[in-house]
């Protein structure tokens, strides 16, 4: 049942953060909040546990863990006293990161991450690798006529020049790896045709996009209440600020486009039609890793009676990702280990942007979630 | 199928808004937004319609309905031309409104309510009538061996003094009219024992209590999410101002006590524990029918990490409520003809503080009320 | 003392609250809340009253004053009742409002403008006419070497062609005609050196830019008292979330700018220095006349604390608009009548960008106008 | 010019910050944000500066500073290295922390308070000794007549029983001792017929009462928006959530009164006229030393149309007090050194509820202020 956890923006303060957590937990320092495989409805009831994870990565930067663990603590993300209490451990899955190869062509790259993913699996004696995306948000690509086919990509990617961009390409060294691939962030992935053939060629899950740590989280259970109550929405508006890494790469208009459509599909998916307004995103440098979104609903009720809603939400991009990271990681090895191939449109609890057809409201999906925990594990039904 | 609607308190402002809109929607003047069972997911599964409803009620004050009407209008509850529209459908109501009995004894005064149900019914040729309370929140009362036992009730009733509270002397006056009981406040209405037995006896439903409107609404879907996320939540604090008829009488320290206890329940019930803080209502004359309530909820993430979540509801009640009022008799009338009798669970999703042993999370209450809706109208499945 | 006042764009929001609210407070009908002449510190201290000004205009549309009262009413910006008493004064006016002129060249449509009210100030027996611009907000216009002379421009106006933008036609023919000029919005108006000089020849005062309403009122007390308590302001980002005529034209990305502009300039007036953040401005159509500001400031306390404020600005931005208009012509009309001739800084009060080396706190500000009050009319101190 | 700052509640959150802060200061650590005194405006005009202080005080409990400043750092008051840095400096001044007398009588505490004085005094060579209490909110004591002459009190003090409460007690040993007394807290201090007295026949000032460090601070400049807009506030409420001892206290519904009604003076003091709301104050201990408000103000405009601000204050409440209790004993000790003698009202900048008939507008407070800076110390004028 040993898993391993291959994280593709491993120095990063979401990976670390993660690494910091489980490493944390595994010592008894500190308890799984926010882990929703802790939660009291699903514990105890996928394995593998946060004790099984062994951890690797790949990241195009240097910056010791170490190092990125300090200013996660200075930050106020990670407790400076459980960034401390981890250090050897850290040092540990050190030794795991690799930089993110590059070669001549994208098949030769490809190659040489899966060899990464292969060395990593045997040297540590794991039953099976997952590997996570958790790297910067990429513009969204330009079609290419190879996206469309595996025999056409095996093809282009031998030529000079990018077909794919990074993620896809991670994914289809992961898939040729045998390793099943999930994308945490909004960029391409596994989400292309060619790609998916890939995954079922070989038998592997693959999950995504997009992970759903805040406003898009609230707006998931308001739109159905909107809904269900038969109140009209008129306008929803959004604004988020944000500092930090994550931020500073979503100014970038390219990235910020990506971001701001994946966070908008909840709305008509639950409500049925697309409201007025907008979900902006700004970069504020001095905010650091923390959020703010506020965003103000104005809906009609009986005889078209105006009334409104706003909310604000202060939170922790890393803190609320990493443990779900953790949890996906873990779902995505027991889909594995269960015999599931393609995507894992059950996961959608998970995503502001999921794979699939699947329900937009947080209730319906935390409902198909459950249910996959009990059918990937039936001895363990409650 | 012609089914009275009986409404206790008919000229207050939930009465006279729910008396409108059923008037201007049966006249094709308005649509149905904020009815339930009119939007997409249950419209046209449950009869009687709202064209099927035939209004009445008791009061115990004597402001005309046309009066009433047109202050709901320059406050901005109800479309000052819509009041007009409708004028002649509200004076014939008008005839239908009796002044709330008092006799000597309580026995006395039900038998008049009674007797003022049956020839309600008798007069409109209705199959069924149904009392639904939305009169002025009620103190709560001081309890007596006799709301225990039905026979000891009918015996008490007999003596001189107050044996029940209002809502529970119309509860006992419907349900022995043959009526089912429907209570939207968080008065004490059907809910005792002997009272039980009663509606049980007659082959009754009843249902309650304290209709969700706002502010409880929004906790309802948030809790939820904060545990399925396995979100530690720290301290939920939460304050109402609200002016109009119900802002005046929950000044009342009594009142105050019963409505803000309902208002707490669904966090224990949803989250698993309770929080710290307090939910607060301040009466604030000049915010008229309109109410803004203000919530802050500060939660725990990973590793510890303190965020927080505020919102504001800028709702008017009354808008919110009368839709929910029309929804509520129609379930209850078709419960009652698909010969349900006692408490019916299955509406929680409409009450701050439903009975039974049921779901607080509004999602699972929406299934359940789905549910409801197919047990009772098998054939209109969708 | 009768005082005309010229109002650009007649026929719009602004104006016609404005017309509905001088006709109403002039039959007693209601009281002058929202006119800061009329407030306790400075009640008949300036001359002309409110009762003493005679309306007329220019528009490029027709829409007749009292269809656009009763769209005002229809939106809750002017209460029904009111607009309906005064339908015969407004009827009255509507006889003294033309459509802008338009003739082959700018020089021939200033005369055109300037003959309207050369007949304006006759017909109506008046000792000055004052143009007050309430028309919608024009992009930043490109520059032009005629700005800067008086001779040059008037040269150029006589050629084929713009070189002026609209508002700024509209002050040079004010001036020609001998008419102090006033510019509510954010567009160019009198601020040309040109028309400065033409204002001076002419013994005129001008003021503007861009009525202070809402979130940069809110700003101008708010950024001071950080700066008075020493407090580091870190970050601070404004949404603007409006509808109606004035939403719809901020749209366009020239108009645009130019509000942005004029709405984040008292920031580093008053803190020393510019914080991080933006100020956005969306439309949304479904608001109406109601604007919806949210702001965010991140402040940095004693030791590098990190705190934080929010404010959410709830404004009908006509209604809010429309008291200072009639404040703001009463002043320039006694600035006109004691003898001042360029620009009134002392009126920086009721403006976002406003003219001259001016403070740019509110409580300032105040204090300059109480201060200019008083130099109008010195027999009227208190 | 060495100057003594006698603290009473020495080892409580407000003084242990302001000692860190000083202490870090005068180090050159940090720098003095949120110190009145040092802004652009006013710096460099007051003697003694912050480095000119040597800090003693009182206290009942004994939690050694060095303790309280490790819990400050952990609940992110101080920077922990901050903390650590000044270390020896704090163990320097622990040395002048005395346990708070209490004696027999009244008149021998007094007396034993103010050996303390003096010997701190003798023992550092200090020029002046200012007390400044910012010890836990009192009750609002009963009224007793020897508080109304200086005689009548003297000769009370000397029975058993209590005639003045703590501090007040405190205030007289003050002055007693020819110190110059503050009260930072809503306490009654020295704000009693007989001690106003005692405190005009030492020649000594007195200040208070009630640091304004949020909400309050708030409400102080748009309360004075409002009223110079001429528009009509119907309701303002707000309500106050905090952690921390301070909050821990203030539930005890004596100083909850005392605190609230000092919170509420600013409206009818600026508006002249008290709208309908009232300031509420919650407990939550697990929001510590962060102390959210929030504040609702709906107000009328032109013709009477509603509209509303919404403001929430996310502050440290010991980061916000600690700067303003530096700044109130250089301001006091400079009054002191210039003669003055009785209550400083134009210190009311820096209070809730100010001593005098003053200006409760900030604005106007900071121009007494800036006179006051200059008429002490007329050299150093900008």
């Amino acid at each position: 049942m040993r898993t391993g956890a291959w994280l593709l923006g491993a120095r990063g303060s979401v990976a670390v953060t993660s690494l910091i957590g489980a490493l944390a937990i595994r010592a008894g320092l500190t308890g799984p909040t926010g882990c929703v495989l802790e939660s009291p409805a699903l514990r105890e009831r996928v394995r593998p546990g946060i004790g099984d994870l062994v951890f690797g990565g790949h990241d195009v930067t240097s910056v010791p863990l170490e190092k990125k663990a300090a200013e996660l603590a200075g930050a106020g993300v990670v407790p400076a006293a459980l960034a401390l209490a981890v250090k050897d451990d850290l040092a540990a899955v050190e030794q795991q990161v690799r930089p993110l190869p590059a070669a001549a062509t994208q098949a030769a790259t490809a190659a040489a991450i899966a060899a990464d993913l292969d060395r990593f699996r045997r040297r540590n004696d794991l039953d099976r690798v997952v590997v996570v995306n958790v790297s910067t948000t990429e513009p969204v690509p330009s079609p290419h006529p190879a996206h469309g086919s595996l025999d056409a990509l095996r093809a282009a990617l031998s030529e000079p020049g990018a077909v794919l961009p990074p993620s896809s390409l991670a994914a289809y060294a992961a898939l040729t790896a045998g390793c099943p691939y999930i994308d945490f962030t909004p960029s391409t992935g596994a989400r292309l045709p060619a790609l998916d053939a890939l995954a079922r060629e070989h038998g592997l899950p693959y999950a995504g996009h997009d992970g759903k740590t805040g406003e898009t989280l609230v707006k998931s259970v308001l739109a159905p209440m909107f809904a269900q109550r038969n109140l009209k929405v008129r306008t929803w508006s959004g604004v988020n600020l944000l500092g930090g890494g994550d931020g500073a790469n979503l100014v970038r208009p390219g990235a910020n486009a990506a971001k701001s459509a994946s966070k908008q599909r909840v709305l008509p998916e639950t409500l049925g039609y697309l409201p007025q307004g907008e979900t902006r995103i700004d970069y504020l440098e001095d905010l650091g890793d923390f959020k703010t979104a506020w965003d103000l609903v104005t809906f009609e009720g009986f005889l078209g009676t105006g009334m409104r809603m706003e909310f604000t939400w202060h939170g922790c991009d890393s803190a609320l990702a990493a443990p779900l990271v953790l949890d996906l990681v873990r779902l995505t090895a027991a889909a594995h280990r269960a015999g599931r191939a393609g995507p894992l449109p059950e996961l959608a609890f998970f995503f502001k942007d999921p794979l699939g057809e699947v329900p937009h409201g947080l209730a319906e999906q935390w409902r198909v979630l459950c249910d996959l925990v009990t059918a990937l594990d039936p001895e363990h039904t409650p």
